[in-house]
C-alpha cells in the first residue's frame, strides 16, 4: 500500500505476525524507552506519569477502533492467548456449558479441554461446512441447552473465513450466554463494533492486523461482566488488600505491564486507523482473489475455505494431491524466498472440518504491505513447484 | 558506570524498572523487529527459524547468568508477576501447606491468598525483624509442618535486605519442600547459581537488574518439577494434541512470545554478564552506603532495612517523623528533578513489619547508571526538604 522497510524477502505469513511493520511503530517505541519506560501507574514523577499516559493513550485509541465506550474496559496481555485464557478461564465454574466452533484455534480449545479435564465443564463445537459456513441448526440446538459461555473465532486463521458474530451475538444474548470473539485473524482488518456486534468479551492480538510489535495484545470486557483474574499480583493499587482490585484496568493488569510494546501498539493501530479497515480489508480481498484465481488453473491443487468471491480476510491455503504441504512451504522458502507456513496452524478443529488432518496445508496469508507484484511471484513459484499453470 | 543516554532526570527508581537501558538493548530489539519478527516455532521459513534462534540464544544467555544446565529450562514469560502465577498455580493443589515470608511482594502474596480463598491452602509468613533478618527458629518451626513448597524473596523490595536463599533451600530440601526463589531485585546484582543455592523455581524479570526492556520476563523451572500450565493455547508444536505439549520449553509458553523484548533482554544480560554482577554489586552498595551516610545527619529521618554496613541490594527507603512520604517524593520530583517512589512498594507485609504500613515510606533505588554525583545529588535535596543535615 505505500513504501515501507526494503523487503528482502517475500513475506506471506501475516496471519502468524504482520510484518514489516510501519517504521511509526519502531519510532514510538523509542520514544518511550528513552521517555516513558518507567513503571506506570506505580510512581507519581514524571516519568512513571508519562508511563501511565502511554498506557491510557492507546487503550483510547483501541477503543476507539473497536468502539468502546470507556477505555479502562480493554486490558492489555500478553498476546492473544493470554486474553482468552483470561476470559475462558475468568468465567467458568464447575459443570458450565460451552458452545464453540469447529474453527477454533488451540488457544480457544486447548483452555475448554483444561476445564473440560479439571472442573467437569462440558463443550460442543458447532460445525461448519468446507467453506467455513456454519451450521446454523446445530448452532441453535446447542443454544436451546443454555449454555454459559458462546466462544467464536471472528475469522478462521486456516480457511479464511468470516463468522457472522453480530448474529451469533444476539442469539447467544437471547439464550442468556455471554458472547466472546477471537479477534486474532480479524482485528484491524474487519470493522469491529463490540456493541453493534453484541460482543462481551474481545480478545485481539497486537501484532497481527494492528501492526504492533509481538508481546501485546488485549482483552475487551464489557462493564456488565466480572471476570476472576488469570493473574494475581502487584497493581500499584490498593496495595494494602489482600485480594486483587476490583478497579478496572488493574483488577486484570498484575505486574509490570509491556510500557513500550504497547507504545508501538498504538502507532500501528493508529496507522490502520489512518488507512482504515474497510480499505485495508479490500487491499487483502484483491490480493486473495488474485492468489486464488491463479491457484486454481494449477493442476492438483485444491483451495480451502470460501469459494472465490466470497468474503474471506487475507488467507489462501490449498494442498496439493501430490506433494507434501510442508515441502511446499520448504522449497518455496528456499528457492524463492517466499515466506509461507505449512501445518496445523493450530488448529486441528478446522483441518478436521477441511479434510486435512492428515495432509496439513500450506498458508499464504497477505496483509497491509502485500503487492500485486508480490502475490504474482507466489503464484508463479507455486505453478513452478506443483505443476503446469 | 560509562555513558549511557542523555539523562535529563536523576532516576533512582531502578527497583521498579532500569533506566536508561544500555544502547545495545534497543539496537538489538530494532535488529530483531526488521530481521527475525516472525513467529518462533510456528513456520519454517528462515524468518520464522531466525525468531526461534534469537529466543533460543536468549535463554541460552539466561542460562549462562543463572547457571542452568538446561537452556530449555527457562521459560519466557510476560514479567516476574506471570513467572510467580506461574510456579505457584501450578505446583500447588487444594490443602497444600506453604510457607513465606513476611518481606514477599503481592505479586506472591496475592496469588497465596487467592489459592487459600478458592483451593483452602494454607500459608505461613515467617517473620523478620526491622533489618530484614528472617526468624530462624519460626522458619524450622514451619518446616517441621511439611509445608510443599517454600517461598522467599531474594531481596525485600522495601528494605533491601538480602536473604540467604542458599541455606533456606538446603533447609526446604531437607524437609521435602519445593523452593521459588522471587529474584525481581536481585538477578543482575547478585550472583544466582541456581543448583549450588538449592533453588527449584526461579522467577525473575527481564526490566529490572537485567536492564532488558519491559514485557520480558522468565522462570527457571527444575527438571525435577512438572508444573500445570498458567496458559494454554497454541505452541506450534503437537498442534493436534488437546492437551498443552510436554516438552519444554512450549509447555509453558503458550501463545506468541515477545519475540523483539527476548532480543532486547539478551543484550541487557550481555551487559551485566559483561560489568559482572560482582562489580554491579559493589557499584550499588556503595552508592546505597553513600546514601545512607547522607541520610542518617538529617534530623527526623529514619532509614529502613539493613544496618549501615551490612550486605542489601540498591534499595534505600526511609521515612520523616515530620513529612508525608508522598510529599517528599512529589517534592523530589517537581523541584529537583529526582524520581524515587511513595507508598507501599506492592508490599504490605514488609510494611508491617517496618512499621510504616500507615505512613509508607520514601524508595530511592539506585541502578548500573547511577553515578555519586546523582547520589549526593539526592542527599542534598532530601536534607533541604527534610531539615538541616
Amino acid at each position: 500500500m505505500e513504501e515501507r522497510q526494503t523487503k528482502p524477502i517475500n513475506y506471506l505469513d501475516h496471519a502468524a505476525t504482520s510484518w514489516p511493520k510501519p517504521p511509526e511503530v519502531m519510532q514510538a517505541m523509542q520514544t518511550a524507552m528513552v521517555e516513558a519506560a518507567a513503571n506506570p501507574g506505580r510512581g507519581s514523577h514524571k516519568m512513571a506519569v508519562k508511563a501511565s499516559r502511554v498506557m491510557f493513550e492507546s487503550r483510547r485509541t483501541l477503543s476507539r477502533l473497536l468502539r468502546v465506550h470507556n477505555p479502562n474496559d480493554v486490558v492489555f496481555t500478553h498476546n492473544t492467548t493470554e486474553a482468552l485464557n483470561l476470559a475462558i478461564k475468568g468465567i467458568l465454574r464447575k459443570g458450565d456449558y460451552v458452545v464453540a466452533t469447529m474453527v477454533e484455534h488451540n488457544s480457544v480449545r486447548r483452555p475448554l479441554e483444561y476445564l473440560k479435564r479439571t472442573l467437569g465443564i462440558h463443550v460442543d463445537y458447532v460445525p461448519v461446512d468446507h467453506q467455513g459456513n456454519l451450521d446454523w441448526n446445530k448452532l441453535k440446538d446447542a443454544l436451546s441447552r443454555k449454555p454459559k459461555l458462546v466462544v467464536c473465532s471472528h475469522s478462521s486463521n486456516l480457511l479464511g473465513s468470516i463468522l457472522p458474530i453480530a448474529e451469533m451475538g444476539e442469539l447467544a444474548h437471547k439464550h442468556g450466554a455471554v458472547f466472546l470473539v477471537d479477534a486474532a485473524q480479524s482485528a484491524g482488518c474487519i470493522d469491529i463494533d463490540v456493541h453493534a456486534m453484541n460482543v462481551d468479551l474481545l480478545a485481539f492480538p497486537g501484532h497481527k492486523g494492528l501492526l504492533g510489535p509481538q508481546g501485546t495484545g488485549g482483552l475487551y470486557i464489557s462493564p456488565s461482566i466480572d471476570l476472576e483474574p488469570l493473574l494475581h499480583g502487584g497493581t500499584g493499587s490498593q496495595s494494602e488488600e489482600v485480594e486483587q482490585p476490583s478497579v478496572r484496568p488493574d483488577r486484570y493488569e498484575a505486574g509490570t505491564p509491556n510500557t513500550i510494546g504497547i507504545a508501538g501498539l498504538r502507532a500501528g493501530v493508529e496507522k490502520v486507523m489512518e488507512m482504515s479497515t474497510l480499505h485495508i480489508y479490500q487491499h487483502e480481498w484483491d490480493l486473495t482473489q488474485q492468489m486464488i484465481e491463479g491457484i486454481r488453473r494449477i493442476n492438483g491443487l485444491q483451495i480451502l475455505g470460501p469459494h472465490q468471491g466470497a468474503p474471506r480476510t487475507g488467507i489462501v491455503s490449498f494442498m496439493s494431491d501430490r506433494i507434501d504441504s510442508s515441502e511446499i512451504a520448504f522449497r518455496l522458502d528456499r528457492e524463492y524466498g517466499i515466506a509461507v507456513r505449512a501445518g496445523m496452524h493450530c488448529t486441528p478443529l478446522a483441518h478436521q472440518t477441511a479434510d486435512t488432518l492428515q495432509t496439513g496445508a500450506v498458508r499464504a496469508s497477505v496483509g497491509v504491505s502485500t503487492t500485486v507484484e508480490e502475490a504474482d511471484a507466489f503464484i508463479d513459484a507455486v505453478s513452478q513447484i506443483c505443476g503446469k499453470a
